[in-house]
């Protein structure tokens, strides 16, 4: 199989874009990376997108935004993998372009997640969740996550406010990235004091919901220094596991065997080992699933993902930096768009281009986006070319 | 690229299978494919499905169904065509093979459109359409095809009655397959009588919905043979093209050019012409569509689509059988389970295995599955294997 470079990317701000209809925001981010990699063609368009059917009436999102950037007639199609949509539509498109079936293909995650009822945006989420024997009982997708958290605590005897670090990383970094929904800084103490939303995950564990877009463009590695600005980022490494979608079908909750799995074998293909790694780019929907994703991702023993926040080796200058950008927490999670965002951002730091939020010297990131409580994860492994 | 064959199908009876969940249905296709196929791994499933969210409250049924067959862990996720996503899925299954990032990779296409209302099933197909631009006035995805259907009429002086004979060559064909919707025959006088649903639409120029799956095994050509029944079928050419998704955004609402795109991208691949195809598994939707499809795909010059139908150039010994084992009139359609219907009934036919239904001879067939009213068109010829 062929080598795959990014050659362009694109984002807009996640916002409450009340003004952007989900088209515009795709066509935003998909012109912003074709300009990037100063491309005016592709041979193909997979967008990753979880709710525009429920919450917007529309599917069809491939031909549909094919058509509105001005590629109509092309491969177009839509991926979706609950909140692992937009790493899942990577895949697709890097399968395309490893394999030979395209030279040039363009990956969008889009979401547009306001404009509607919180409640439908609760029952959209809650469809990443097992139906018939989760959602059905009334759970929601935080209050599975609150279930998990819980037991986390008193596995591990975890105290709740030791969980407040990552969110204070989260914000710290989203306050230098201009397309963060959130750019406030956070204390440890107003963590403390945050309103409860699904005990024990209060306002400030969670993920901020928003509407939002990104793209890449992938071509094969062999041809990715005739476009773009000279600076083609190569993918190293590309995998993806599930595992059960319902919690409770899992031998043990707090052991995310799906991030094992991704994670493990993206360091195979890239030869690496977890502590090569500059930047870790992690689905922090929740505070809980960043310390789970740390621990099952071969970064932290079991149960002791919360200390590498509490002793700061997840901050930029830390061990390893999570979250550079302001991760899912402070960036926001427009869920089926998250994917690609997560991929554009570590694309930013090995260009050097993360502005006062670059990691010195990055040469390996890993953007890693989860679907469900676990259920599908996605690994890419990114490495700036020579 | 590695040529890629189809090992195994699977299907279940299109129904109201009011007893059968979901995943139920999926997993008697997939199973069934996977026992046809005789294997018990797989490296991949790739689901095609479309209204899974809104009708049954579920997304990610990549790793939900993964699950409940019993592959647990592996590589899973859904694609979304609108009305194409069953061949938008085995498009990036073959891509998937084909490449080389996959050996063996499942590819099945399920709906569950029973068990609720038909206003939410109605305005489930409306968002195969344009939201913001054609369903927001009220066009459902009936009286869009409604639409067309008239100018047809009036553009090419066709009366109504003349596309009778899709109808009733659907419903003979059908009555020979035991998983058909519709085993009934019907006739011109009925087809004539027909209560109206979008003038000029009546009942018998419609599909019928209902619950199924349908699933193949794919693998690399070079593998065929140690798998299965013996009599892999290969999958000569794979294509995809696009269109704008509304109508009227097209230069020429009564040419199908993705249908045209697609098509001759698969002729090309596969080095053939048309007229040497044995048996064409199109996108019958509603009649008019199978007047278009004729058209657009080489098989009838423009306007003169209907004249195959009632010339019997398309019943089983005509010169391009289509529908053979009911097509989306009288099989029914399941919306994102019909293109992978389309392929395991080719290959039944390929294989010499469609019973009373049997094309004598069949070597060559092609299978086109269209998301929306012409927007997203993917194309596969099947061969026998010498």
């Amino acid at each position: 199989m062929r080598d795959v470079s990014i050659i362009g990317i694109g984002q807009t701000k996640v916002a409450e874009h009340w003004d952007r209809s989900l088209r515009h925001l795709a066509g935003d981010a998909v012109l912003a990376a074709m300009k990037d990699a100063g491309i005016e063609v592709a041979d193909a368009l997979y967008v990753g997108n979880m709710l525009s059917g429920l919450l917007t009436g529309q599917e069809h999102l491939g031909a549909l935004i094919a058509d509105f950037v001005g590629l109509r007639g092309i491969e177009a199609l839509k991926v979706e993998a609950a909140c692992g949509s937009g790493a899942a539509a990577l895949r697709m498109g890097y399968a395309a372009v490893a394999g030979g079936l395209h030279d040039m293909v363009i990956v969008c995650g889009v979401e547009k997640m306001t404009d509607t009822t919180n409640a439908e945006t609760t029952t959209g989420l809650a469809m990443a969740a097992d139906a018939d024997y989760e959602a059905i009982h009334g759970l929601t997708f935080v209050s599975i996550n609150a279930l998990l958290m819980r037991r986390y605590m008193y596995e591990y005897g975890v105290p709740h406010e030791d969980f407040a670090h990552f969110t204070v990383n989260a914000h710290e970094n989203a306050a230098g990235n201009p397309n963060a929904l959130f750019r406030n800084r956070v204390r440890v103490e107003q963590f403390a004091r945050a309103r409860m939303i699904a005990d024990p995950i209060n306002l400030l564990d969670s993920s901020g919901m928003g509407d939002g877009a990104a793209a890449v463009v992938l071509c094969p590695t062999s041809m990715a220094q005739e476009y773009g600005n000279g600076q083609p980022v190569h993918i190293k490494a590309s995998s993806m596991a599930t595992d059960a979608v319902a919690v409770h079908d899992r031998p043990d909750p707090l052991w995310l065997s799906a991030v094992e799995a991704s994670s493990f074998k993206a360091y195979q293909q890239a030869g690496i080992v977890p502590r090569d790694i500059d930047l870790f780019e992690l689905h922090d929907a929740f505070t809980i699933m960043s310390a789970l994703s740390l621990e099952a991702a071969g970064f932290a023993e079991r149960g002791k993902g919360v200390w590498l926040a509490r002793s700061g080796d997840i901050t930029r200058d830390g061990r390893i930096p999570i979250c550079t950008m302001g991760g899912l927490k402070a960036r926001g999670h427009p869920v089926g768009a998250t994917g690609v965002y997560q991929v554009v951002e570590v694309t930013q730091q090995l260009r050097g281009e993360a502005g006062e939020n670059q990691i010195p010297g990055a040469r390996l990131g890993m953007a890693q986006n989860i679907g469900g409580s676990g259920a599908t994860v996605i690994t890419h492994i990114l490495e700036a070319h020579d």
